[in-house]
Formats: structure tokens, C-alpha cells, sequence
């Protein structure tokens, strides 16, 4: 949580801060600035933080109005530092370093500066190599890094927002299974509107749903049928048809204008499914419930996944630790994944829960849980839900059903 | 374009690329490596490349599929490095940096390596730290990048997708103005669908048209009505009323599918505008029209920038100029920003129209012409278009009509 940064900085012998970053528009991508800013800068900014000081914000005059809006309460603007006459001077390179050291100096930041945020990593190197020539002691970090671990719990607000994108989230699912369930099978085929339902046609009602709730879909919109579903990361291809009695894997992972995301997946069958994609329903589902028991503040991720290993494997499938013991069929069979995530301005943030994680649960961690198994040739079953990890167990944020038939 | 990349890198004395970035996924986050690899890694990936040889790139198991669609023929897996084994042996935080030492030793990668991508700072930052400490002349650049000058020129086939964006974007333009041209004016209010329209409601009609045609916002959308309009960078908010007789500056810069954007501003008032308005309207479009006249290969980008800055001050209105004379109110009133920016995987990219450019424009460069006025109190014009500079001249590719009543 934000309230832990001085901690944090302390524990890392870290004396500053610096978060930099091209934009944090809707897109969110300097989703760090944008973390520590709590505003939303299109054309970015750089945050400065002495460690038990109050933070300062240098941004464009054109966003002042949208810093204020934010976290951070004295705000400057590079006007403010002369940036003009500097680029005027000494042209536009010379002039974003000259401006970095005088942020720095005039903060009397001294001692070691975490450089955070996200953009152009050339730029940013080549930024800090002059600015280190200049005496500032300026570094990155080795992951996690500082905001790794502090984006990683989420506060109250956060989860509240984590929570209405869920709900939105979960809207467009169901919306998508009545359209499929509106479908008529006529030979084999689903019909929808007169025609045969295409992968390129449901993602089309997805875009439609999230434009509706303010969603942005960060990534293709997984909608596999069939045996591409056998790859865990399949988005589906548009001119493919919809078909019955196939396994289809929906992974959805969607933002809220600019903020938090959620993620969740749902394989469903529409008519009977084939015997061994029942069973492998069965298995994940049963490894995903075990997971749901366990997980808890306190709990190591890495011990975590194991179980689930455990699972599978006692259930007859390979799991990625065969391909840790060098077992190469492993590689595309079995459960080929980690269990889980962090979800919070991205998808794809700590915790992971995974064989090579060190990382022990703590409460306002909110994690994806989703075991799958995977077989060429015949496709993929995996169940994802998002939780917020609690003291005694998991807040399940996720209430879809998880049926495999429709 | 990409064919110049070898000659680029002699010119900069670079024996080596390498572009790392996190993800390459719809929201085309990582572009470098997108434009590199031609293909969307939703996983990232690692393309190294020496100097006159061919690339490479290692990408996740769960990517081939994905790097094979791209333009890189050499294609491995972080499997091919032993990359699980490492992590299992060293953690996850070294393992990474013995992957990358790795990659650079088997390619036999000698000399200064640019490294490129966008993505997490810190971490990038940490890992050229690690990877010097190694041997390795890893280092980034200041701007303009390698890949600023080398993506700034685009090919053929960038072009077509510019120009198919653009035309999905022109659509959207229009169908919003013919759902403010259904609307009926009552006690000064905009009446649409029975209610009094509202930022809001048009907004999600640009969301439902973007969902149409696959068009992705890759930042919000402005939308600005009346005096805030005075601000080029407002957005404008969900719950004010679409006036007649006021400003409107609607400001538009999708992306199609994770692939090539477009720009584009129009300033409209529905009914009368008021006379001053109409003569800021009359004053943009005058420069703008210069502007494209004069604009082609050769053409200096300050030069443009200064041209139409004259005509504005020989018109009475104030531009940046006088802000960098000292003039404080050139801050907020008049021309108070750039003529034109760089568009390609991005909305804001090389080159750049401005007072501080040195740039040269070439033939191949898409950029916007988008001259605008401000007036605090009163509300803004500016219009844009996107053109592709050629030898005698501009192409166009923005083909909506500029007038200002609706």
C-alpha cells in the first residue's frame, strides 16, 4: 500500500525516489507515475520524493488541472524550472537532463535515488547515465522492485475499484453466454442472426459490452474453440466458426477508464462435451476450489502451486514441474502455467504464483486463481477467478458460475 | 523505415540492437519491439540484432505462434537458453540477467549494444547495470533514439494502415455529427433520444462506433464544449450539456487493432457562432492551409513552426513565441502549442513541428498539421489533419470538411 513507501524506501536504503514516465493517459501506461501521482498526466510528469518528505510533481502547464486532481499536493510545472529557455539554449536533449538535475538539486535530494516508472527504457538509460555523470546517484532495481512490492497490497480504495471493474467484468461474460445461449444448433452449426457464429462475431459483441461499461479490453480478448484452446494463450482467430460439443476458453481481462483491471476465464461447451473434457473440468475445478481453501495471508506462493501440482499430478496430468525434471511433452500437456497473478493497474504485477516464486501471501494481495490442463489436439480447460487475500482466507471477488455446459 | 536500420546503426556507431519489453499485446505497449519483430508478443520477447547480420528473437514457449507471424526468421525460446533452469538454480531476479548474458554471448554480440524497448525503468535500468558489471557495452540513448529516426520514415505497407485507420477514424467523426445534426435545439437546450445530450452520451457513442470497427481509444477522447475548450488538452466530462452556439473542439486519436494510429481535430459550433469564434476559426484554418501548402520534404520543421506563427501574430493573437520572449498570458491565450507531432504505433513520436525541432522533414514522414487558437473564457479552435510528406509536397489523408457550423 502507498502508506508503506517511506518503510519500504528505509528498507532498501533508499534515500529518493524519481518516477518518470511519457504519459498516464487511459491507457495507463506509466502505470507507476500514475500509482504515486493518483492522476491521470497525458503527458506525463516526474514525481520526486524524498524519503519522509512530501512528494513534488513537475508537469506540462496543459496539466496542471489534471494533477490536481491527483494525489500529491505541491505541483510545478517545468515551466517553473525555465524548461523553455533551456530548450531554446541548449536544444531539447540537453535541456530534459539540465531539467532532471534541477529538480534534483533544488529538492537537495542527495544519497541514493530509485528511478521509477515506465517508457522508453533507451531514453531513460541514456538519461541516467549523464545524470550520474553529473554526481547524482540515480538507479534502477532488480525486481521486485520498490513499487513492485508496494502496488503489490491494495487499500481500501483500490479494492473498491477492483471490485466495480469485476462487476462490469462480469456483466459482459454473462452477456456473451445468453447471446450463445440464444444461439439455435441447426446441423451441426450455431446460428445466430440468420448466420453461423464466428469467433470475429462474439468478440465484436465483447468490444460492443465493454464500450456500453467504460471497459477497455488491454489485450486480444481470449475466445479459443476447440483444439487452439490447447494453447493456454490463444486469442481465437475472427473468421473461425463457434462450435458445439467444443471446449471454448474465454479469458477476459479488461480496465476501467484508465484504472484497475480484473481477469477471469470461463471454459464452457455449448451442448454435451466430450468425455475427457468433463473430466479435466472436473480436475481443475477441483484443484482450483483446494486453491481457493488454502490461499491465505501467511501462505508461500511457491507452496501453493505445488498442492496444485500435487493435484494434477495424482490426477494422471503432467504439470510444469515434469518440465523442470526435464520431461519435454510437459512443455505443451498437463497444467503448463502458474496458478496466479496480481491484479491491480495491470494484469500481470506481483504477487506470482508460481514454482519460482519466493513471495508469502499478505493480506490486500489480490491474485488470480487459475489452474488449467491442456491436451494438443483437443483443447484446453482453465477457471480463473480474482480474490483478495484476508487473514484467514481468500474474498472471492468472482461470483460467475463455473459450468461447464451451456 | 526498417530498411535503413543497418545504415543507422553505422551512422551512430552501434555494433548491436537489443529491444526487450514487457508485452507487444493490443495495447501495442512495448512498440519498439512490436515495430522490430512485426508481430505481437503478448509475452514480450528479446530481438537481438548485430550490425549487417540477421535478427533474432527469443520469445516465450506460449509466443512462437505469435513470433512466427512477424518478420524475424530466427526464432528460439527462452527453453533453447536453459531459462527455467536458471531461474530454479539462481531465483527469477538473476536468472533474467544470465538469460540476457546468455543470448549476448552465443550471438557473439561484441561492441556497443543500443538497447531499445519500452518498459519498466527500474528494472531496465538494474539490468544494464548487471549486464556492464558482465562486460557488456549495453547502453541507451538520448533522443532522438535509433528507432525515433528509423520509425519516423514509414514504408508502403505503414502507410496503407495508416491510411485504413484513418479512414475508420473519419467514419467515427462523421457519425457523430450526424447524431449531433438528429438532434433538435429546445430552450437552448440539445435534445437527443428525448433527453438533453450530454459529453457523456456522445462519448459512449464514440466508444460503440470504435467497438464497430475494432478502433481502440488510446486516450480519452476529447470531447470539449464551450469555455474549457480553451484548454487543448481538455477532455471534457461526462456530465456536461452539448451546447449550440459554442465551441467544440472534438479531438480524436485511435489505433486499429494494436497497430497504426491516427489524429485528428475538428472545431464545430452547432447553430451560430459567436463572432469572435468565427473569426479564430477563419484565422486557423488560414494557417493550417499554409501550412499545408508549404510543408514537404526539405521543409525545416521550425521553419513551418515560424511561418505560421507569423501569420497568427500579423492576425493580432499571441503565440508560444512570445511565452519564450517572456510573455506570461502567451501561456493560455493564442497558439499555445506545437503545429504538429510525429503518428505511426503512436499518437506522439518524431518528428516533431516545433520551435525547438531541428528536424528535417522527409519524404515518408506522417505527421499532423494542427494549428489552434485560445481564448480563456471564451473556448478554443484548432484543426488537424494527418498528412505523409513527399517530395513536392503533402499527401493528405484527412478528407473531412472543416467547416464550423453544424
Amino acid at each position: 500500500m502507498i502508506g508503506d513507501i517511506d518503510a519500504e524506501m528505509r528498507k532498501r536504503g533508499l534515500d529518493a525516489l524519481m518516477a518518470i514516465g511519457s504519459s498516464t493517459g487511459l491507457d495507463a501506461r506509466s502505470t507507476d507515475l500514475f500509482y504515486l501521482a493518483g492522476a491521470h498526466l497525458p503527458r506525463g510528469g516526474v514525481y520526486v520524493m524524498a524519503r519522509d518528505r512530501e512528494a513534488i510533481l513537475v508537469v506540462s502547464n496543459l496539466d496542471v488541472g489534471n494533477a490536481k486532481k491527483g494525489r500529491v499536493r505541491d505541483i510545478r510545472t517545468y515551466d517553473d524550472y525555465g524548461f523553455l529557455q533551456l530548450i531554446k539554449r541548449h536544444g531539447r536533449e540537453k535541456a530534459a537532463v539540465m531539467l532532471y538535475d534541477k529538480i534534483l538539486k533544488r529538492e537537495r535530494i542527495r544519497g541514493r535515488v530509485a528511478i521509477l516508472g515506465q517508457g522508453d527504457l533507451s531514453r531513460a538509460i541514456g538519461l541516467v547515465d549523464r545524470l550520474r555523470s553529473l554526481g547524482h546517484s540515480v538507479q534502477g532495481q532488480q525486481p521486485p522492485t520498490l513499487l513492485d512490492e508496494i502496488r503489490a497490497t491494495k487499500d481500501e480504495r483500490e479494492l473498491e475499484a477492483i471490485r466495480q471493474t469485476g462487476e462490469k467484468a462480469q456483466r459482459v461474460v454473462k452477456h456473451v453466454w445468453k447471446l450463445l445461449s440464444d444461439c439455435v444448433v441447426r446441423h451441426g452449426r450455431l446460428i445466430f442472426e440468420g448466420r453461423e457464429l464466428t469467433v470475429g462475431r462474439v468478440k465484436e459483441e465483447i468490444r460492443l459490452a465493454c464500450a456500453r461499461q467504460n471497459l477497455v479490453e488491454i489485450g486480444e480478448t481470449m475466445f479459443a474453440v476447440g483444439p487452439v484452446s490447447a494453447d493456454p494463450h490463444a486469442a481465437g482467430e475472427p473468421d473461425t466458426p463457434v462450435k458445439p460439443n467444443k471446449p471454448i476458453v474465454f479469458d477476459f481481462f479488461p480496465q476501467y477508464a484508465g484504472g484497475y483491471c480484473f481477469d477471469v476465464t470461463r471454459t464452457f461447451v455449448i451442448g454435451g462435451p466430450p468425455a475427457e473434457v468433463r473430466k479435466m473440468h472436473q480436475s481443475v475445478l477441483d484443484a482450483q476450489l483446494l486453491a481457493l481453501d488454502r490461499l491465505k495471508a501467511g501462505e508461500g506462493a511457491e507452496e501453493a502451486m505445488n498442492a496444485i501440482c500435487d493435484l494434477f499430478e495424482g490426477n494422471g496430468y503432467r504439470t510444469i514441474r515434469d518440465l523442470m525434471r526435464g520431461i519435454r511433452s510437459a512443455q505443451f500437456s498437463g497444467f503448463i502455467h502458474s496458478l496466479g497473478h496480481g491484479v491491480g493497474l495491470t494484469v500481470g504485477e506481483a504477487p506470482y504464483l508460481g514454482l519460482a516464486s519466493r513471495e508469502i501471501l499478505k493480506t490486500g494481495h489480490v491474485v488470480t486463481v487459475e489452474p488449467g490442463l491442456y491436451k494438443p489436439g483437443l483443447g484446453g480447460v482453465r477457471i480463473e477467478d480474482v480474490v483478495v487475500i484476508k487473514e484467514g482466507g481468500v474474498e472471492n471477488l468472482t461470483w460467475l458460475p463455473k459450468d461447464l455446459e451451456i
